[in-house]
């Protein structure tokens, strides 16, 4: 069973990504490559118990694998966390998400890291990618100034809305909407059931190099270069970092995990998350 | 000249908006008369110099009227605004916009209120409409419940996004982006040429509608509520507005007037409603 599985095993499993496309797959695992190699120094083992690690359903339809790495105290990095979501949907498709966010600490403002790709049809996908503010934009015009305007951030966003596929896609969690950044990227992807390109291909060609640019920008300027945060400014941060962490897991995990894994296995895994990201 | 029309003329000339079809006319006429009628005895007249009320540019291809009111000190309005812009274009066209928006004061938490309708070619109208939000959501999530979710605000946006020529408006600028809130109706709405369906009649039949009844939420669910706002909030709600005042003045108003206007007219008109904001 999932719970007996090894540190070893556990971690072969959270990179094998095994049921989504090559593209997808190895754009993955390039990612989470990119976190090790450059950060991994700076990261705690992941401390999650097994039956966290990977779960499944009782009916052995819906399976998920999660990491969850603390920075070391000398590091900025809260926590990385990353995972997968493998869910068979009652239509006959599946519903598959794959993510990777990184937190950072306040001994920073720095904003932190969000990418999720999610798909339920062949034919569609969502994408959000985001360098999340934490702190509020119009209170700090500076901060504004500084990660968003200044780094021209904006113009990833503009890439992949050239293409035909893309359009923007509305959260109908008005959290969600109001926690993003203006230069959020949060995009639905549709190639229609007849034409010549197909999810796999704007995967490889497009998503991936976006994610792998605005990932290296985050590890480089936000996680890496020093900040000197003041006093009342890292309370600030920190009580604003708490309420966004809680509301992740109360809004984004908390709505779908009871829907796909049932109460009892949603209640244990939440609960031990819940403790993780309040460390 | 215009500098020389009485009061009553200049109030004249802000509701006759003489550049524009019937029904966006009588929209912004039937909005007017809502702020009059509910708000009326709460506002002071507008002073406003007539040189700022009603100008043009030196070339005699662009005009605007402003009105201004301040809110009397036993209401929670700060100050009222309206008005509408026309100028000519070189291609032959005419960009007009007209707006109303409402600022509350410190006295209270509850959101401003904006309206702005942008229309360079015959076909095409930029809308934008919004309870701009005046603290953080993200530090206040009981704010975010209050006046965007237990009010359904976003039923307003989603009724809108229903009809064809209804697409989201993506402002070029990220302050603009963050000011928002997250229910913001921020739409671009194209007819084709060759269409059954013309702007007029997509104003009259819905924005209008959706228009009239924020507004109507507006004044008496924000302007009108009675709210108790401690003392260290209402520093925080002054500083926050502070700084919404001037980067609206700096970077919406600062960037087109003088294009507009020309240097010297921009600078005369922007300096008086700079100091008229911050009163």
């Amino acid at each position: 069973s999932a719970s007996m599985d090894s540190g070893d095993e556990l971690r072969q499993k959270y990179m094998e990504f095994p049921y989504v496309s090559g593209p997808h797959r190895d754009l993955m695992v390039e990612l989470l490559s990119s976190v090790e190699t450059r950060l991994g120094s700076s990261l705690q083992p992941c401390t999650l118990p097994p039956h966290v690690r990977h779960f499944g359903n009782p009916a052995g339809t819906a399976y998920a694998c999660i990491q969850l790495r603390h920075g070391l105290p000398s590091s900025q990095i809260d926590f990385i966390l990353g995972g997968w979501i493998h869910s068979k949907l009652p239509s006959g498709g599946a519903l598959n998400i794959t993510s990777l966010s990184g937190y950072l600490n306040s001994s920073t403002d720095a904003p932190n890291f969000r990418l999720e790709l999610i798909q339920s049809i062949p034919t569609s996908l969502i994408l959000v990618l985001d360098l999340t503010p934490r702190k509020d934009l119009i209170l700090h015009p500076h901060h504004l100034k500084t990660y968003y305007e200044d780094t021209l951030l904006d113009r990833y966003r503009q890439r992949l809305h050239m293409l035909p596929e893309v359009s923007p896609y509305i959260s109908p969690s008005l959290y969600v909407r109001a926690a993003v950044s203006p230069t959020a990227i949060l995009v639905s992807i549709d190639v229609g059931a007849g034409e010549t390109t197909n999810i796999e291909e704007i995967i490889r060609d497009h998503v991936g190099p976006v994610a792998k640019e605005l990932l290296q920008f985050w590890i480089e300027s936000c996680a890496c270069t020093e900040r000197r945060v003041g006093e009342p400014e890292t309370a600030y941060l920190a009580e604003r970092d708490r309420i966004i962490k809680n509301k992740t897991i109360e809004l984004d995990l908390g709505s779908s995990f009871p829907r796909l894994f049932g109460q009892d296995v949603a209640d244990r895994v939440l609960t031990v998350l819940k403790e993780h990201y309040n460390k």
